[in-house]
């Protein structure tokens, strides 16, 4: 029996839609979950603000979630989300804090579950419904069942993976992300590409995640070219952000591949945002991966606008800098973390502990 | 704000899904809704008694769902699905055994609803879950929120629209399309592209719609042009049951156009199966649709490998019958009801009168 298809969002897009949202529908009060300076600088935090005295909805913020958030800070966030309450929480951010408000909501009602036992531990009682409204376009959060979070014990990220978790409605205002620096729209693009292209190219890719990873790739690939060529207005932001989430109901049925699993170390040790980190695997993955479905392949790379394992590495190397070079021992640690990782063989091609080798050693200094 | 998606069900595929389904999950006792032959002959009818046997699960069996039912039927099987206080709906059969179960589960926890208040009035309860199980490759009624029946007071069919009665999961497995005969595997796929035609040339469509209707048309289309040329394997009936899933993922964010609403007059009243119906103005609704939106009526047609409007047109014939004649008034009635569907205007290109009488009268003996 194959799981061809489940993602219960409800997704809405367009200019003000924070201001239409009926909000009501999920209670009196809420806990909103952000970081400490985006969702205020990009006027989503006021909106939501606005939206919620607008419709009598009482609400407290939770901005302190941080770059990578850990499992401690969205466990505390839980537990003040219960005492004081609330009915539902909305995320506000990039993947950070879309992350951290549906572990918040899943610690919430299962005072039981604590920093050790979140993936293992019961879930008692259901989340509290998360509507996700994100910043950035690349994470996807908005519309998966995932929650990744920095995890001190494995000295790793690990992800929170249940249909709990699911948001009940995403909404997609691109007005959001105007106000992000060209460096992170690119990084959080790749990171969308990511997404589709790790999705397309997935054992667990079927027709549903086929057509969404092939639209999501149009949007994002062909929009990543603009992007590098200077083009960047509001209709491109409007692609990037539906192509983000595209790409995040891809993952949704699919999971990600060897890029997530290798990109994290990155993240976690030398501080890479989670694009650029991702960036750094994403061409050799695709050239991998032709080794065994290169019709597939190609098919991404004209649906990017490109022709050639050169040109699509160069699309990419444009994009995000990928000239990273860190010490040998801790590439070294980096390689086996990251080629241990739970998505490694998830995709078309499995790669040997040589091609692991040869994909890091280029990050040695 | 844009209502981007929503789809809850979950949808599983694969031989043999119907008996690794948890039907546990879902009570204790349920209701199957049928018609009276093909669940059985089609061997899924067996498949869901032995699971639900093998689950220790209680069933009784409402059989007798007419084609193109009417909301008399379903408000009968919705009383006996709450005098026997079943749990869950299952739905076995094409459009019309699947639309009943829907209105079923609708019925079954309202008593207060009667075949008069069915559409305007109040859902006090949520429906009961309902699981479907297509075999036909052509309703899409299993991922939908429709369910269409007949009306004797309108003398029409008329949909019951909510996401209230999308059921929980959708079982689909091709082995159950086998037995069909090749005109009603012709017919209903032909239902089946104009779900995704219509979808994809409304004002209603968006991208994500559009992601899913192009892999339908992929889908369909190309299947067709086998059914004609006499290849029909496995593989191919797989390809449609997906591809008619897939379109039927696109009605359920864009609605249908007039195609739909032309045709259902000549079923009401003359008996035309709902594929044979919609074949009548499907290669008329992409001509005139190709005066406002040429581009993407050129992408319908290489969807489906053919070229030309003459191309497709014959396509369509070639499939199933369009040559039907009937006498002039009763055409004008037809005209008249059709042309006052609530889903005509719903299309890129909106008909005038004059249209709509030169679409008609070709059925004029």
């Amino acid at each position: 029996m194959t799981n061809l298809f489940f993602n219960p969002v409800k997704v809405f897009s367009g200019r003000g839609c924070v201001g239409e949202y009926p909000w009501k529908s999920h209670g009196k009060k809420c806990m909103i979950v952000c970081g400490s300076h985006s969702a205020r600088l990009c006027g989503a935090l006021d909106d939501v603000r606005d939206a919620l005295t607008a419709q009598n909805i009482k609400f407290i913020i939770f901005d302190r979630v941080e770059q990578n958030p850990t499992v401690e800070t969205c466990k505390e966030a839980g537990d003040i989300a219960r005492e004081d309450k609330v009915d539902f929480i909305i995320g506000i951010g990039g993947g950070s804090p879309l992350d951290a408000a549906k572990a918040a909501a899943y610690f919430a009602p299962n005072p039981h579950l604590t920093v050790e036992t979140l993936y293992d531990g019961e879930c008692k009682s259901d989340p509290l419904p998360v509507i996700a409204i994100p910043t950035t376009a690349g994470t996807g959060s908005e519309v998966t069942q995932y929650s990744v979070l920095t995890c001190r014990r494995i000295e790793n990220k690990k992800t929170l993976k249940t249909p709990k978790i699911f948001p009940v409605a995403a909404l997609l205002d691109a007005e959001y992300t105007v106000t992000l620096p060209q460096s992170i729209t690119n990084a959080t693009a790749v990171d969308a590409l990511c997404h589709a292209v790790e999705g397309y190219l997935s054992k667990g890719a079927n027709p549903v995640s086929d057509a969404l990873a092939e639209k999501a790739m149009f949007y994002v690939g062909r929009s990543l070219r603009s992007l590098i060529e200077g083009r960047l207005d509001f209709a491109l932001r409007e692609r990037l952000l539906l192509g983000s989430m595209l790409a995040g109901m891809v993952i949704s049925v699919t999971g990600t591949c060897f890029v997530h699993s290798f990109g994290y170390p990155f993240t976690y040790f030398e501080g890479l945002s989670h694009g650029e980190a991702n960036a750094c695997f994403l061409p050799d993955f695709a050239e991998y991966t032709a080794r065994v479905a290169e019709d597939k392949v190609m098919r991404v790379y004209r649906l990017c606008g490109v022709k050639t394992h050169e040109e699509f590495r160069s699309l990419i190397e444009r994009a995000v800098p990928c000239d990273w070079k860190f010490d040998r021992d801790a590439v070294m640690k980096y390689s086996r973390i990251g080629g241990g990782g739970g998505s490694v063989n998830k995709g078309l091609y499995e790669p040997t502990a040589d091609d692991i080798y040869n994909m890091y050693k280029k990050y040695i200094i």
